[in-house]
């Protein structure tokens, strides 16, 4: 015995969801049974509103519902560190960790030259040519200074971070990356020896224990490293 | 920072799935941005067809595109016998033995009063006006005969049988209901005392292995129990 065909063909359609395979999609077909006719049209109308709506931001390529998107407009931001990131989740995984005030660029995914993606699938020539513009501005507050990567710890971010080094050195930025080391409530023992050899390679020096006052006149720097 | 608005309602929409957080709500979304509209626009049609075309069928509840749906209006079913279950899944992982040739009748549930969850609100007034109506047709090929109940070994599970039971007793049908024991792969040594108490009372008796032929001699019989 097999489904109707329009059970069949939704089903379909959520299997293609990440992490979703035949037995999730089976459920979410019967929660919507079970919901009726009232709220399959409030996700439809969810749907149909997120795809009139949100579109990338033309300046740092995230979804957003207005172009420049609300990070990119934002005054108050550092417009002269770019921190260059993946994807759009990616990006807000660096806004929650409240330490970061400059601004983003996504790409778009990752170098993956095997799957086919390469510099011109992801928004590389636009990075290109974003920091090549906007470093060479003579106004101290929007010329941009330094640009981080934040990408996946595995082979296509370093691919990706191999790539654009050179594309990016001759515009004299600063170019940087995120720390590899231990994650907090890490397992020592248990730790890879590439993590593990990375933490040691990337040791802090350690300092007497700052007043808060004194923390707090450092607190622009905090992403900076030390080298 | 926040999501705009429409990835905000969107996302709210996906957390009221089955077994779906906030980080999966997140990713589905984007999963829909990155498809964009062609792809939007495509799920919004499934969603919309599976609206208008799925209601659930008029004889046993389950959901179909017809009513009666293609198990109820099959002549090679039996339909002296009705497998009840609480939703369609469980009519689908009966239907999966591929041992069941019986009927069925979709509850919608089961009892839960601490949840507000009556006879009313499931299809028991529809079973037992099907069974009382059926039982007493003078026709050998449509009577009811067994009535069989196929709910999850649970608290609710138990209760709707016990609320049925003195129900469809008087109709002088066989009711019973699946067994209950070891699954299949599983532990002895780790099972809870419950099923394997279970296991023991319902223990079965073993005889010499029978040829083939008598096999199939015995298949019709293959869903009943020996006592």
């Amino acid at each position: 015995m097999r489904y109707p065909p329009s059970i069949e063909q939704l089903m379909t359609q959520f299997r293609q969801f990440p992490g979703v395979g035949p037995k999730t999609a089976e459920r979410f077909v019967f929660h919507l049974l079970r919901l009726g006719a009232p709220g399959m049209d409030a996700l439809c109308d969810a749907i149909r509103r997120l795809r009139d709506a949100v579109d990338r931001c033309g300046v740092c390529g995230t979804f957003a519902e207005a172009t420049p998107c609300a990070t990119c407009a934002d005054p108050r931001r550092d417009h002269t560190s770019i921190c260059v990131v993946a994807e759009p989740g990616d990006l807000l995984a660096m806004e929650r960790t409240n330490e970061y005030r400059g601004v983003y660029h996504v790409l778009g995914g990752l170098l993956a030259p095997i799957e086919g993606i390469g510099p011109e699938q992801l928004r590389i020539p636009a990075l290109v040519a974003r920091v090549s513009e906007q470093s060479t501005i003579n106004d101290r507050q929007s010329a941009i200074r330094e640009v981080i990567f934040a990408f996946d710890p595995t082979i296509e971010g370093e691919t990706t971070i191999n790539y654009l080094v050179p594309l990016l050195a001759p515009t004299g930025v600063v170019l940087s990356r995120l720390a590899r080391g231990l994650p907090v409530g890490g397992d020592l023992e248990y730790a890879d020896p590439v993590t593990l050899s990375d933490a040691l390679t990337g040791r802090r020096k350690l300092r007497l224990a700052q007043s808060p006052a004194q923390q707090r006149a450092h607190a622009p720097q905090q992403h900076e490293s030390i080298f």
